[in-house]
């Protein structure tokens, strides 16, 4: 199903507009706070108040609105009770240092948002991701995995696991993350990874700058297993719900539609009319109870983007505006790094929100796309986003909600 | 289904096996014969020996060893009986004049080696081959399409054309070729259409170089109509059987298993052997009449390629030594041009042999790849070719058989 939401704007609809440029320079400069950014914590205090015919259905509303890939929610979080043993098991491991980003991938696998995978992608699924954007499953069903998710060692790494079968995974700072177990090391071809991904080898891709010219010239693949959950503290932790976890308070929240938005960028109140009239339309269908995903992305953006603390800030005051209802959206981290990769990325962004419980996503102009890095145009043509994502294999049960609202594609800060 | 032929060569095997230099050097001058390269012509002259059984069989044993992608067969040739008409109205429309490559495509798409394709693409179909390497069907179903088949054309002709819905093709000496019909006229993104198919955009590819780098700044999509079949007029017309053709050969012939062998260079005994042994196993695998279907590569190859006329010479005196038997080899000419795009490439060439009937297809050492064109390596890592085509979305239907066999991987010429 496809739907083209149009917004239209009467001269009376009273909703401060702002011109880009005042949204862009809003509240950059206040400070964290520690409390959700909805009114009260949803998570903790929200009780919905139901009739007895919606509670007598509550069994029927559950977060299977929508599977997870795979059918099961992949979740790589050693239990507490193991947690000792496999530490002492992992201290006897070859190591493998994990950079800043390497590490927020970890975080993105082991809670299962690229379900059905279960670690840093062996040759095999990389292969798929690469030139099929999904991977096929043993029972011949196909998933969309159109990033490759992989962990990159360099030749002295490589020497010194040798033949050894399963590695323990360091923190940047050290401290022991995981262990990633039946290994296979393929080689790293940067030039047609990139090229694959971005449709460009041109210089200058932030995620390619960060992470992939640096990296060694080789893939670890295998099955992850994390000590415990991924931490930040930073402040945003509570942010940072796990696909688990938002389905259960999709649950606890009786929702019977979750559509969700990516965001990498401050929101503004166009964002913020389009994400209005998405709920008004799916109440116009006949969902009694849909809830907003308000998702902003987490992980590596790059130099020029808003940092995420100053965004959460500012997602923040946009709600306290009271434009978006706090009892029907959850704003939450989605801990993934961005490619920038346009047309390939955004089928990752709606492949990840699909793990997470949501079956509606929003998408708008340009998705995971940016400026040329070395030409004077858009590296991807704007349109081709929400096209690759209609048509993408392993999407077929996420419902696409492409818009096109003229007020919204001309903000600077639309991109997202 | 996938196997693994090894091939043991006993010392007492008596097969001239020849070096890479003394193959490559073998009959390159010698002239074109007009008759085909087995000693009669099969496909006049071959009246299978059948028993009683297999004859009362017979209904059973048909091109339908394999169905067509997409289920049926497209021919886009117009009748003879409605030529006239056509002529006349492809005369008044606005003209796009197609390069020699073009009209490689135009045969190819014609004859229905791409089908379903019925011309040449669309953006929807771009986009879907460009990241998915197949393309969805109105029922769900997906075929293999990896190569973007499309017709560029330069900012004067899209001004020219206007809105005008269909266009008139003229071959590169100005004769009325076909008609292109619905047109849709959209962006000639050139370096994301050549990264994306070939992992990388360094100087020096052969096909971007002839086609890519000259061609205009738009694709023009639409519904393809030719006037009547494509011919050369080179002496070897007869060689180039259409998928139909073929289809009905192997009817004609009882085939029960067809085994496609790609080549783009001078066959040597190593290939003819490693063909007999494929056709062993298949006997072994009691299949009672298993034909192979050598099919040269007829279209574009690179400058440093052996050219076809001379390859096909070549093919000759290979099969004239008895190495393999004409009885149960067809030898025809794939009319379609070269990417050298390695594992998305051979995907192409898997998929159109399925189209003309192949159950079978042979994949050797880094199919459809070469040398890197700016880095002393191959482009292509050279088992990519057979892992992805084994893993290759809409290829399911296809046995492909991949060979590992010394004696062969060490040939110069043994690129395929």
């Amino acid at each position: 199903m496809s739907l083209t939401i149009k917004v239209h704007i009467a001269a009376h609809f009273n909703l401060n507009l702002r011109t880009a440029k005042q949204t862009k320079l809003t509240d950059y400069n206040v400070k964290i706070r520690p409390k959700p950014i909805y009114h009260s914590n949803q998570l903790i205090a929200f009780q919905p108040k139901m009739s007895a015919a919606v509670k007598s259905a509550s069994s029927a509303i559950k977060s299977s609105l929508i599977e997870p890939d795979g059918g099961v929610l992949v979740d790589l979080v050693v239990p507490e009770s193991e947690r000792g043993l496999r530490t002492t098991e992992a201290e006897s491991m070859p190591k493998v240092k994990l950079t800043k980003i390497d590490l927020e991938w970890v975080h993105v696998v082991s809670e299962g948002w690229a379900s059905p995978l279960r670690g840093f992608m062996r040759e095999n699924e990389y292969l798929q991701s690469l030139h099929f954007n999904c991977l096929r499953m043993k029972d011949g069903s196909i998933v969309n995995m159109s990033l490759p998710i992989v962990l990159a060692i360099d030749d002295e790494t490589k020497e010194r696991i040798g033949s050894t079968t399963n590695v323990a995974l360091l923190g940047p700072t050290g401290d022991l993350i995981g262990i990633l177990r039946s290994i296979e090391i393929y080689k790293h071809n940067k030039e047609e990874r990139i090229a694959r991904t971005w449709g460009t080898t041109a210089a200058g891709l932030p995620y390619v700058e960060e992470v992939i010219t640096p990296a060694g010239n080789w893939l670890v693949g295998g099955d992850l297993e994390v000590l415990k959950p991924i931490k930040y503290n930073d402040g945003l932790d509570h942010y940072r719900l796990s696909p688990q976890q938002l389905r259960k308070e999709f649950d606890n929240r009786q929702a019977d539609a979750i559509f969700a938005f990516q965001l990498r960028n401050p929101i503004h109140n166009g964002h913020a009319l389009l994400m209005n009239d998405t709920r008004r339309r799916l109440l116009e269908m006949g969902y009694k109870n849909p809830i907003l995903l308000l998702h902003p992305l987490g992980g590596f953006t790059k130099a020029d983007d808003v940092p995420l603390d100053v965004r959460m800030e500012q997602h923040s005051k946009v709600l306290e505006d009271g434009v978006l209802d706090p009892e029907t959206t959850i704003v939450s981290i989605f801990p993934s790094p961005m490619h920038y990769a346009g047309p390939t990325e955004v089928q990752w962004h709606a492949k990840a929100r699909i793990n997470a419980g949501a079956n509606f996503y929003i998408v708008g102009r340009d998705p995971a796309g940016m400026g040329h890095p070395t030409e004077k145009r858009d590296l991807y043509d704007p349109d081709h986003g929400k096209k690759v994502l209609s048509m993408a294999l392993g999407l077929e049960k996420l419902n696409i909600l492409p818009f096109r609202v003229g007020i919204i594609v001309h903000f600077n800060s639309s991109k997202h």
